[in-house]
Parts: C-alpha cells; structure tokens; sequence
C-alpha cells in the first residue's frame, strides 16, 4: 500500500511505476501525483427535469473506463467549485465545513478528488475497487466506484445527528452523481454495503473519517 | 390540532374551514382533503449543468406564495414518480423500501405529499412553519417549509447505519429540491435545526417516523 504522502516524498516510486504507466495512456496533462482534469463542459446535455425523468439505479455495467470528459464532468457535477464566491459548491456545505471527500476507486488506483483545483491527487496503488463493496459482483469490474468519506470530527450535536448529517453530506453529492449520469447516459448505484471500517484502513483515511456510502460508476452494459 | 384521519372521517369539520377557504383561492381541482397538482412540466427550465452551477443556499425570501405550477414541478422533482415500472421516483429508495414522506407546511396548514397521484392530502391544520425551525426567523414567512419525515422502523444494521441511511433518505430528495429551485429562479435552504422530536408530535407523525432536516422555498427577496 502507497500513500500520497510516501509518493509526494520520493519514496516507493518503483512501486508506482505501474500506476504512472496506466495513468499515462489519458490524454490530458498529469505528473504521478496528479492528474489535470479537463475543464468540465457546462453546455449539452439533458434538461434538469428529464434528468430527474430519466434517474434510476443500474447494477450492469461494461467494463471500458470513463472517458476523461465524463470523469471530468462526473466530479464536477458530485462536488466542484460553481462560483468563485465563497467557495461554494454544487452540493451544501455543513455550516460552513467541508466535511466530504470523495476517492475515486479505478484500476490503475485510488485517486483523491480535490475540487478547488479540479484534479485527482494520487492516494493509494492497487486494483481496489473490489473491496468497496460486501459482495455485490458488479462492483469490482465496474470502471470507478466513488468512496464517500465524511470527517465527523467536525460535527456536533447527539450521535444520531451527526450520523444522520453525515450521510446526508455523502447522499447529496450521490444524488448529483445520478443526475449527471442520468444526462450523460451513464449507469450508476449509490451502495450502502460497503465495509467501511476496513475500507478506512486500507485508504489510510484520518482518524475523523469515516466512510459512508459508495457509489459505482460507469457505461451500462451492451 | 387536527389529523388527516379527522378530517376524512368528518370530524372537525368546522375546525378546517378556514384551511378550505383559503385553499380554495387555488386555481386546480380539490377537496377540504386534497389538492390535485398540475401534471408537472418537463419541458424547459435549465440544463441540468446550468442547475448545478447556479445550485445556492438562499436565506431571505419574498412573502408570497408558490405557484401552482412551480409547486406541483418542486414536489415532483423532489420525490415524484418518474417511471412505471416499480414505481421508479426521482430519488432511489432504500432497499426497495420507501421511507420518506413529505409534509408541506405553509399558512395554509400542513399537507402530505402523496407521489403516486401527485396530490397534496391535508394533514394538520394551522400555520405551523415557525414551528419547522429552532430561532431563524426567516422561516416563519417564507411560503414553504418541507419537513422530511424518515420511518426508522423498516431499517436495520447499526444505530450509526440507520441514522446515515435517515439522513441520506432526506438529503438525495433535498438536492432535487435545491436543484429545481436553481433551474426555476426560487430560493432554498436544506436545514437541519429543527425541533424534531416536539415537530413529530405537533404532526403526529406516526411512532417510527423521525424528522430529518426540513427545508425552506420560495420566491428570493427582490
């Protein structure tokens, strides 16, 4: 297991030489710890209301990977920056906390979305996309599954509020994900069965988040 | 106080007068129990990448009341049926169980949503909004509180899991909602100080159902 933090410091890059491969056959611009996305394409696509007409969940998927305009729109549409003002985002902030983070489970790694610069941060090596789920099949073949991770260490209130704000913070970046996919034609689920606590290890994640939901991506199947 | 239940049994009636005359200033079809919506409109409004750009939480709103078409298009973006096969709605719904109901409170009375036939089933009478909140003052006047009701009953798994899974519930339709408001010009805030517990007994909410979050619209403040 390869953290961002072991890459950005020089350390196992050997290890990552197979990531570096993979990552370099995408189009757009990216060193081993980042991957530039393309800016996302605010033009096209379906209305709001058929998008709602046309959102549903689907377990088939092919196994091709995202194009990197969809990859790019896909994470702009769950999370990125819409106005320079206040830093604000396509889905609510809670009281002014950022609390979500999104980690983008794809064959050649686990990627760190980050939204004010719209890119991938390199996170961990590995195929991991298996062990995102309990045992749904589909998962780990499916191009990306999305691992939403909430730092509950900012919330307060009863135990039953914060749990409940915490997977709310994760649902409403779900839902976004719906909709895009319902306009870009794409398949998606948002998934409950996710061994969180194991998952938390394995991503290395800080002691204040904890994962709550995944959500599988990708084209659906011919 | 009075319950739906009252009320479709007849009881009370004088007590909902006001509500039906008020009610009645509506331009559709309905009864001292319901309203029928408009059928919701599809077309037009913005894409949904526009929607998402302009997605923003709005606290100042104007006093007047929706309008029958941007009501009827918020409650079915919000948790409408969108396809006839299994019932599909605009939000997924949990394990093939549907938890969530909508209680509209507005000066009015409180009404229920009711998906499969687009209506608005009178719950409880009196202007309750002010109720819907824990001291923001704009929310006594603003048109529309929705309360997000979960039932906790038919979860299982941890208090944790079933708390997330409660709030997950109520945020995916929440977004909807933030969403349509972006495309239609309305101003929204998803909410969670809310006096839960006294709520659910003002509304007499059945014993498994649990409030969580509430969510004010209406016209932003010219």
């Amino acid at each position: 297991m390869v953290t961002r933090r072991q890459v950005n410091a020089g350390i196992l890059w050997t290890a990552t030489a197979a990531t570096v491969s993979m990552a370099a056959t995408t189009a757009f611009a990216q060193t081993a710890q980042t991957i530039a996305l393309p800016a996302p394409v605010m033009t096209g696509g379906k209305s709001l209301m058929q998008a709602l007409k046309d959102r549903q969940s689907i377990r088939e998927y092919a196994d091709r990977p995202l194009s990197d305009r969809d990859l790019s729109n896909l994470l702009w549409a769950a999370w990125g920056v819409n106005r320079a003002a206040g830093d604000g985002r396509t889905a609510p902030r809670w009281r002014d906390a950022y609390l979500l983070e999104i980690y983008v489970t794809r064959a050649d790694g686990v990627w760190h979305y980050e939204p004010k610069n719209h890119q991938l941060l390199f996170h961990v090596a590995g195929d991991l996309r298996g062990q995102t789920t309990t045992g749904q099949p589909f998962v780990a073949t499916a191009p990306l599954n999305l691992v939403y991770a909430v730092d509950m260490s900012k919330l307060t209130g009863t135990d039953s509020e914060k749990n409940a704000v915490a997977g709310a913070t994760a649902a409403v970046t779900g839902q976004n994900v719906y909709l895009y996919c319902a306009s870009a034609g794409l398949a998606t689920v948002f998934r409950g069965s996710v061994p969180g606590e194991a998952l938390a290890k394995t991503l290395r994640l800080a002691p204040g988040q904890v994962i709550q939901f995944a959500q599988t991506v990708g084209y659906p199947k011919a």
